[in-house]
C-alpha cells in the first residue's frame, strides 16, 4: 500500500515510464504558508544529475502544486502535488528486457504482481522517492515554524570508507566532539560537499571510492546518519530509532540514526544471469544509473524522518489537547495528580503559546 | 472489519455462545475518571430482560475494566472491556439449525465466512453492539466532562405507530414544540416510559402494537430519533445526519437523526422456508426473542452517536491545536486574514480553559 | 480525511480553484484493461453544461492517466488521474465573498479549517466528486469483466415529483413492474433523457419543475435511485442498502438504493443574510450554478456504490481464498462440517475458472 | 496506536497491573481448527521463571480464547484472547514510584500520556507482549497449514558473546554451514538449550555472562536471529529484512532477519538519579525483574515476523485471485503478455489445490 501516517497522511503514485510522479498529502494543518520554492529545495537536493557522481538522466523534477492552497496558505485540504517525468526516453522492446537486472526488484515486482512495467524499473524506480521527499518538505516546514524542529542527514560511510565513531555497538563511547556535530551540523555545510559528508578528509576517500565503481562500471553501497534536534519529549513512534528514543517515545534529546543503502542493482558491467523464461544469458545493462546513491538518499533520509515525527506530534498534540480539555481530578492519589498536574500545565502552555 | 474510528478506536469482539463479549478502546485521552459504573448504566439500559415488552434472556451484562485504568483514571492506553455471556443454554443440534431464519443474517454469515456459529446467531447476536455501547459509554463521559455534549434518543415509531411530525420530508415545518423538545428532553424522563417514547398518548398505541405482535409469535420494527447538543461548529463527519449539518459539518446547533430498524428475524411462527440444503420445510423457532428491539436500542444510537462524534472531535482538536501553533501570517489576503485570525483567537480560547 | 476503502483505496484531492482536480487509486488488480476512455465516459455523463438543465460552466473534464498502467494494461501499482480545471474565471474579491452562502457549507468550512479558500467553493465544490468518479469507473470496469457485475442509477424524483411506488416504505408492495425495471434497465436507455428519469411522463414533469426553479433563480433537490445487479452473495458493506442485504451482507440478488440530494445552496435570488463577521446584509450569488443536481448525480452515484462494492469483494475474495487453502478437516460437526464443505467447493469453483 | 496489520489485524491490551492482557485478532481465515493449546504453547516458551536465566515472576500465562471460534474451528469473526494477571503484588506507594528508571519508558510515558501507572511498568510492561504472541501463534498455525511456511528464531549474541559469523556485513561471506543451520534448524533443538543458542560452545559462554550480570545485579542486552522458510514469491513487507528480499518484496528463498534487544532497564544496583520532580537521589529497584530478556524473546520475535508475513500473504493472495478473475487479454504486447500468462497458471494452480 502507497499510503504513510494516520493523521498527516501521505499517499504516492508514479512509476519512471508515466507522465508523471507525485503525492497527496492529506491532514496538513491549515494556515501553513506554502509555495512551490518550499518543496523544490529538497527535491533539488535528490535530483539526478547533480554532479559527476550521480547519474547523468537530467530531470529538473519541477513541482507544480495543484490543490490545498490558495494565496500560498494552506487550506486544510489535500494537497495535490505533480513533477513531470521529461527525460523519458522511447522504450524499445529491448533484449535487455528479457533479463531481470540481479539483485534488482525487477523479478520480484513481476511475482507479486503478475505483470511489470517493460523499462526503467517501473514502480520499483527510485523516482518514486519523489512523492515522499515532496510531502516530507511540508513536514519539515510546519515542524520547524511550529516547534523549531530540524532535520539534518549526511553520508556516514561509502563501500569500506567509514567516518569514524560511526559503527561502534555502544553510543556511550561516542566522543564528545561527534555528539557536537550531531548539535551543530547544517545543511548549508553538508551540501558544499558533492558526498554531502562532513568530514574533509573521509569524503575525499569516499569520492575516490565511487568513482573507481563508476570507472569499473560497477556500483557502491553506503550509510547515511540522519540527526533529528528539538523534538519535544513524549512522540510515540514506531520506528527503530536508536538515540533519542526509550519506550518507543523521544525523551527531549536529539534522535539519531542510521539508514544503509545496498549498491545499485542497475550496472553496465556484463553479468552472467538468465531470463525471466530461465534461459541462461548475458545481461549487459545500457540505460543511465548512479554509481552510488547515498549523496542523493540524504533529503530521502531526512524526509522520510519528517513525514513520521510529524504524524506523531499531531497524535501527541490531540492527546495532549484533549487531556487538557479535561476538569481537574480532585480526588486523584497524591503520586498520580502530582504528574498528571505537571503535565497539564505544560500542555496550556504549549497549546497558547 | 471490526474497528471503528481513526484516533478514538474501538474494536469489538463475541459471539453469544462464545465466553465473552467487549471490546478495546484505543486512544482514549488519559486523565479521565472512568469506573464500571460509568459504563454500566448504558449497558444495563441495553440488557435483555427490563420489561414485558423485551426478550427473557436473562443476562446481567457487568462489566469489568481489563487495563487503561488506575485508581479510577485512565492512562491513555487501550482499555480492555469485558462482559460475561451468563445465560447461554446448552446448544443441542437441532433441527431448526437446519434452516435461515427468514430475512436474518444466517444465511448471508454462511456465505461470507463459508462457516458459522451453530447457535444463536453468532457474530450476527445483537450482543454484538455490547462493545460498541460499552466504548460509547466512555466517549460520552469524556464529551460530557470536556464539551459538555449530550446524547438524547428516544422512540419516534413502532411498527405504523408514529410520534407527530416525526415523517415530515421538510424539517422547516416542524412546529416550535418538536424543537424545545429536541432541546430540553432528558433520558430520567424517557426512562420513566417502558416504551421509551416522550409522548404519552403515542407510547401507550406502541405499547399495545408490540403487546399485540407479541401475542401473535410475530415481531415488528420502529424508528429511534436521537439528538446531540452542543457539539462545536466546524467537526467533520462521513456520516448522513440530516440536521445540524453542512458540506459533513457541525454548524453549531443541535445534530438530530432518525434510525429505522426493521423487525427481529426470529420468531416463533411457523414458516414455510428450505433448510440450507435447499429442502422445503417448517421453522418455528422457540429461543428467546424480541417481539421489538426499538426500546433497548436507545442506548446503542446514542453510543453509536457517541464514538463518531468523539472521533471527529479529536481529529478537529487535532487540527485546531495545530493551526493554532504556527506563527501569525503577516501577508495574508485581508479576507482570509480576516478569517484566520477570527478562528485562531477561538482556538486559543478553546484550548487554554 | 479523503480515502475510501481498505483495499481497493481511493484518495481525492482538488478545488474549483486549482491546477487539477483528481485522485490515486490504491490496490487496482493488475492486468486490468484501462485506457482514459473507459473513465472518461462516466466523467463526460457527470461534467457540467450537458443540456439547458445544468450549470453552464463549461469544464470538458478531460481525465489523464498518470502512472499504473503501461500499454493500457494496469500494473496493480498507484494509478494517478487529473483532470484540468480549464474554465476558472479571475477571482475578483468580490462582495460577495464576505458572505457564507445560507445552507451551504461556507460557514462550516471556515469553522473547521479556520481558513478557506476565497471563491468557487474550494473542497465543498462539487468538483470534488471527479475524482471519485474516475476511481468510480475503474472498479466498475473491473467488477464488469471478473463478475458480470452492473450498476445503473437513474433519477426517481425531483422536488415533489416522484416515481410511482418509489416511496413506499415496505418494499414488499412494490409492483411487478417495479422489479422488473430494476432488473433490465441499462444506462442508454437513461440517458435518453435528459432529466436521467426512465419514465417519460413522470420526466416531462420534472425538467418543467426544474425549469421553473431555473426561471425563478432558485434551485430543487431530488432522489437518485441504484440497483446493482449481479453481487455475489457473501459480500459485507457497511452501507445502508436496502434491498439485497441481510445483516450488513449481500444475499445474492439485486440490491436496490436511494440517495436524496438537498437543493444547492448556490442561486441567484437576493437573499437576507449576514456576512462571516456578523454584519447583516443581502447577497445575490452571481457565479453559475446548476438548479438541480440530480441528473449529473447519476454517475456519482453509480460510482460511489461501485467503490464500496470493489472494495468489499476483494475483501470477500481474500477471505475465500485464504479458507480456499485449508486442507479439509476431518473431525468437524456434521452440520458446520457440511456447510464448509459446501462453501469451499464453491470457492474453488470460483477461483478456477 | 495498538493495531498491527490491515487484513490480518491485531489489537493489544493490558498492562501488569490490570486484571488480564490479550488481544483481538481480527481477519483470521474462517475454517482454521484452534484450540487454546496451539497458543499456550509458545505463551509458555514465552512465560517468566523458565529457568535461573529469567524473572521469578511466576505467571502461568494460560491463555483463554473469548469468541471466534466454535467447536474448535474459526468462524472468520473476531477472535477474542485473554490471559489473567495472576502474580501481582500488592503496592504499596514506595518511594521508588518516585523515581523514573534510568533507561527505562517510565519518564517518556509520563511525556507522552500525562499520568501513569503507579508500578510495574504499566503498558511498557513486556507483558504488552502477550497479545502479540498469541495472535502470532494462531497466523503460524495457519501459515503452516496453508503454505508450508516456518518461523524458528534463537539467541545468536548475549553481551559481546557473539555466534561466529552471525555479525558479518556482507552475506555473501557466511560459510556453508551457517547456510545449512538457517534451512535446518528445528524449535525442538533450540528449546533443548536454556539460553535457546544452537551453539553449544558459545551457549555455555553466554549462559555464564547472564549469571555474571544477574549475580552483580546487573543486565545485559542480546540479539535474536530468525529464518522464515517456504515464503512464496511475490509478498510485499514494509520491514527491514535483510535476506530473501529484493524491492521490498519476498524471491522465494529463506527469510532471515536480527533483532537486538538493549539490557533491561530495571536493576537491583543502586543508581544515582533524580525523582520525577528532579530531586537528586538513589534508587535501588527492588521487584522481580530478567537479568537478559533474549531467551524470552524467542517466540516473541517469531510471532512478530508471522504476524507481519501473515497480513501481506492475505494481501497478496487477494491481489493474485483478483488478477486471476479477470477474462485473458488478448492484445498485450508480447513480453508482458508472456510474463502475465505465466503468472495467471501459477495463480491457478495455487488457488485450486
Amino acid at each position: 500500500m502507497s499510503t504513510f501516517g494516520s493523521i498527516f497522511r501521505v499517499t504516492t503514485y508514479g512509476e519512471s515510464h508515466g507522465k508523471s510522479v507525485g503525492c497527496i498529502v492529506d491532514g496538513c494543518p491549515p494556515g501553513l504558508p506554502l509555495v512551490e520554492a518550499d518543496i523544490q529545495i529538497q527535491l533539488s537536493r535528490r535530483r539526478p544529475g547533480q554532479s559527476n557522481l550521480t547519474t547523468p538522466r537530467d530531470e529538473k523534477d519541477l513541482v507544480a502544486i495543484q490543490s490545498g492552497t490558495e494565496f500560498g496558505i494552506t487550506l486544510g485540504t489535500p494537497i495535490g502535488l505533480m513533477v513531470r517525468n521529461q527525460d523519458q526516453r522511447p522504450h524499445d522492446y529491448s533484449e535487455t528486457d528479457l533479463y531481470p537486472r540481479p539483485s534488482h526488484a525487477d523479478w520480484t515486482y513481476l511475482q507479486k504482481y503478475g505483470v511489470k512495467a517493460s523499462s526503467g524499473g517501473g514502480r520499483a524506480s527510485a523516482r518514486e522517492t519523489i512523492g515522499r521527499v515532496a510531502a516530507g518538505a511540508i513536514a519539515e516546514k510546519y515542524l520547524k515554524l511550529a516547534h523549531g524542529i530540524e532535520f539534518v542527514a549526511f553520508v556516514s560511510s561509502v563501500s569500506s570508507v567509514v567516518m569514524p565513531f560511526i559503527h561502534m555497538e555502544d553510543d556511550r563511547l561516542f566522543p564528545q566532539d561527534f555528539w557536537e556535530l550531531l548539535s551543530t551540523i547544517k545543511r548549508e555545510d553538508i551540501d558544499k560537499d558533492p558526498v554531502r559528508c562532513p568530514n574533509k578528509e573521509v569524503s575525499e576517500r569516499m569520492r575516490e571510492r565511487i568513482l573507481e565503481a563508476k570507472a569499473a562500471n560497477d556500483s557502491v553501497g553506503g550509510t547515511v546518519t540522519c540527526v533529528i534536534r528539538n523534538v519535544p519529549s513524549g512522540i510515540g513512534t514506531k520506528t527503530n530509532y536508536s538515540g533519542g528514543i526509550q519506550g518507543g517515545i523521544s525523551n527531549g534529546e536529539n534522535i539519531y540514526f542510521r539508514v544503509a543503502f545496498k549498491p545499485p542493482a542497475t550496472i553496465s558491467q556484463a553479468q552472467n544471469t538468465a531470463t525471466y523464461d530461465g534461459v541462461d544469458g548475458v545481461l549487459a545493462a545500457r540505460g543511465r544509473h548512479d554509481p552510488c546513491v547515498v549523496p542523493r538518499a540524504v533529503p530521502i533520509v531526512e524526509s522520510m524522518a519528517a513525514l513520521v515525527i510529524m504524524d506523531a506530534l499531531l497524535i501527541q498534540q490531540s492527546r495532549k489537547t484533549a487531556a487538557s480539555l479535561l476538569p481537574p481530578i480532585s480526588n486523584m492519589p497524591p503520586t498520580m495528580n502530582a504528574m498528571f498536574s505537571h503535565s497539564t500545565e505544560e500542555v496550556k502552555a504549549e497549546t497558547s503559546t
